[in-house]
């Protein structure tokens, strides 16, 4: 057999591992009984060795030697040698005993975590949070880096991404954002929210939740929807994608607006074709490409006026206490700023604000320039930069995320690049269809996600992120169009001159 | 590492296999979207060799002489090494190539008969149930016996049983149970099913076999309960035992006995020890036995009088259009007696004469006595003879099971066995208890679960049957049991003097 030929069985081998970790995981939040966990750890443990040692196997790094060297390549194959090669460095940089400590540590940090929070008290969590940090430096140094330590954690979620560029980004999105919330606050009418206010049954949440999946083309033959705590979506396979949420009683917009925007994440992967996942591409461009599609449908579409001009008899259709309400009042409710303490609660505007405090605090830890005793204070401090508002608790404040618990430093500022993205492509799709407005109006969001599709999803992780936008673009982010896009939403909405 | 540490390593490798593929097979049928197939049947296959490779290894083959020969061993461990030891020697008997050629044929012969079956068209499936019966032989042979090849196939579900065994508990069953069907259908006055007659909403019936798996003490934080189209129980790891379920819009106990039934399945499997699973004797003691215990469940405590005093306002709770039916005409209306086509829908009287006829045509076409071509015919001949029926299509009549599509054969005696068990196994529990009605009656059907889980589940597969009905018992099977019980209950049910 050639070297092609042995590699694309290598990676053959690896899918099936991942398929069933990925069923496996996605089991576990979605059907397992509580108490199968014992004998559950065991086999994902199993096969996540497994997976990890076929990553890092000597005939892959061999087989990689030669393709990195292959002119014949194609530019699906390229990219997969290119992301294949990465990780198998990355992998064999750590010392495989640091790996293991560090899986168990986790363990534990995250039931610290999970303790500190419940008792409100960030102290029982501090030693851990110490340890996975200390980890976090000791792999930012195997992994190696130019500039910052942080770059190569970075590096992981978001490839070229470093803490120079970040903020380059952050800057001055920080300094027209900040000015202009405060704006809003102070000179803008807020919308009423009386119009979504009410209790809404859980299983007409649950249809209204399909409806939104098949307006924005999600396939049910390739996936499913399913009830979990922490919404997400998961690809167990080329044809098998699967969405999950969670629904409120009290909120008939959080299951909405969690199944568009698992859905938008959904649609990326259904969109790819089968050869891109036999070529591992299928995890997409980076994590904030992944972000940019789901926030693409959660916001750019589903918190639009033209999206509730055909949405509100839908929505009416399930619960008949809406029939009075105008499209007009439900795109006004569904889009009130508000600074608040948590983050998977925040607005269009604020969202990025607590990103680039998370941002800020981690590239210090890394670095060694903030401890983690003296972080509750530094985050309230910077919750009242960024936002003006001081967390009444720790978890309201610095403990809210599990993120850190889990060692996953670097990860944050994919959600907030997500939604540049997003703006950004926005700008180029309505040039490319003039009319998207009186379309989507009238229920042809498959308009968007053709869109969508053609220049974004079938192309998988073929390209890096700065590649991809200046494809789809013709320019690398550029965080101005987010900028102009919240002005001017939330002007006409808070009534601003 | 002792043989004992070496033997008990290769069996927990097989144990995280067997998980994964318990997993990926139940979702298939439960959650996995249709186009996922595809992806899926590669990982499932990949398992499946894995599994396969596992349980022919050499070095199993090692430790299991000498741990055969090692009188040290707790009477679990020798158990598990008798019945490893036998699935080594069987999968080792079978050439390799005629395992992968008999896989290829059985998926094509599984598509041929349910063409045949849509098409009712019996010729376009006995080619390939030649083959099948074909391959049956040659594993016979294989195998190896001593009377009879179709001996060779029943070992595989029943340990122990023979065409001769089965003989003697066949024989003096039909003899009084064909005239006792004919006597109720002649004398008796058959019960009215007005009571259970109507539409029931699925999402309540749902409702309706969480309380019946309530009431036998299912424990759900060990299980869950999925909606399939093909009911059945699997047990995915310790601790994670799942039910499946159907539910008929027009049909209220389909889809309440299909409960019981895959609980009964349930009960014995979370009724087991961990060790057992670690010792892969969490199977049971035989099909039969494992049927047992769901028709303990399903017709020994659910068909009964007092299980509907207790029940009838549980359902009426649910379904308020049996507020005012009594139990007695709930009893009397899920215990008609009617000769019917199909295996599936028949009743406690019936159903041993549908599997009577299957073993008889099994054993000749292993033996080479009845051809394929003969099968129709001889179907339908036996319909007449053993319940005075004649199937008026193929469909309704011999292509109406999968077993022999996929090469069951020897599988069908077992769910007559069960149903002999049971009976054989509630003479003593009557004996234990005495007051068993009452309890029942009064809401304690966990003092019927409390006595199985000690005489019956705890014991896994670590007794033959016979062993372990003699243990139980103080005999080895006795049918007459079986027909004092259908004799006494349906004499009364149908006003026999």
């Amino acid at each position: 057999m050639d070297t092609l030929t042995d590699y694309r069985e290598h990676l053959k081998e690896m899918n099936i591992i991942s398929s069933a970790l990925a069923l496996l995981s996605w089991d576990q939040e979605t059907h397992m009984p509580s108490r199968g966990i014992m004998a559950r750890s065991q086999v994902t443990g199993r096969f996540a060795k497994n997976l990890f040692e076929l990553s890092i196997a000597p005939e892959l790094g061999e087989t990689l030697k030669v393709l990195e060297k292959d002119d014949s390549l194609t530019t699906e194959e390229q990219a997969s040698v290119r992301d294949m090669a990465k990780n198998y460095h990355r992998q064999k940089a750590i010392p495989p005993a640091l790996i293991e400590e560090h899986a168990t540590v986790q363990s534990q940090s995250q039931a610290a975590w999970a303790e500190a929070r419940e008792k409100d008290d960030f102290s029982l969590f501090q030693p851990l949070l110490t340890k996975m940090v200390d980890y976090a430096r000791r792999f930012a140094d195997y992994y190696g880096y130019e500039d910052h330590p942080y770059d190569a954690l970075l590096e992981e979620f978001e490839p070229g991404m470093t803490v120079k560029k970040l903020a380059a980004i952050i800057a001055p999105l920080r300094e027209q954002l900040v000015p202009f919330m405060r704006r809003l606050a102070a000179d803008g009418t807020p919308p009423s929210t009386t119009p979504i206010e009410g209790t809404f049954d859980v299983d007409r949440q649950r249809e209204l939740a399909l409806k939104a999946l098949q307006l924005i083309g999600y396939d049910f033959d390739a996936g499913a929807l399913d009830d979990v705590a922490h919404p997400f979506t998961t690809a167990i396979a080329f044809d098998d994608v699967r969405v999950t949420n969670r629904y409120l009683g009290n909120q008939v917009t959080s299951g909405l607006f969690g199944a568009l925007h698992e859905g938008g994440h959904a649609l990326y992967n259904q969109g790819m074709p089968e050869n891109l996942y036999q070529l591992r591409l299928d995890g997409g461009s980076s994590n904030g490409i992944h972000e940019s599609q789901s926030r693409m449908i959660e916001n750019q579409l589903g918190r639009s006026l033209p999206f509730w001009k055909h949405f509100q008899p839908v929505l009416a259709g399930i619960f008949p206490q809406f029939q009075d309400v105008t499209p007009e009042a439900l795109y006004r409710a569904v889009n009130v700023v508000s600074p608040s303490f948590v983050r998977v609660e925040a607005d269009e505007v604020t969202y990025n604000l607590h990103i680039m405090l998370r941002a800020e605090l981690e590239a210090g830890l890394i670095a060694g320039e903030i401890q983690v005793a003296d972080l509750p204070e530094r985050w309230n401090d910077a919750m009242d930069r960024y936002l003006g508002v001081t967390p009444p608790n720790d978890t309201l404040g610095v403990l809210q995320d599990v993120h850190w618990s889990v060692g996953y430093f670097g990860y944050f500022p994919s959600y907030m690049l997500g939604n540049l993205f997003a703006s950004q492509m926005a700008v180029t799709i309505r040039q490319d269809i003039p009319d998207l407005d009186e379309r989507i109006a009238a229920g042809d969001a498959r308009v968007l996600i053709d869109w969508l599709k053609t220049h974004v999803h079938q192309l998988g992780g073929v390209y890096q992120p700065d590649d991809l936008m200046m494809r789809i673009t013709g320019e690398t982010l550029d965080s101005s169009h987010f900028v102009r896009y919240v002005e001017a939403k939330y002007s006409q909405i808070y009534g601003l001159s």
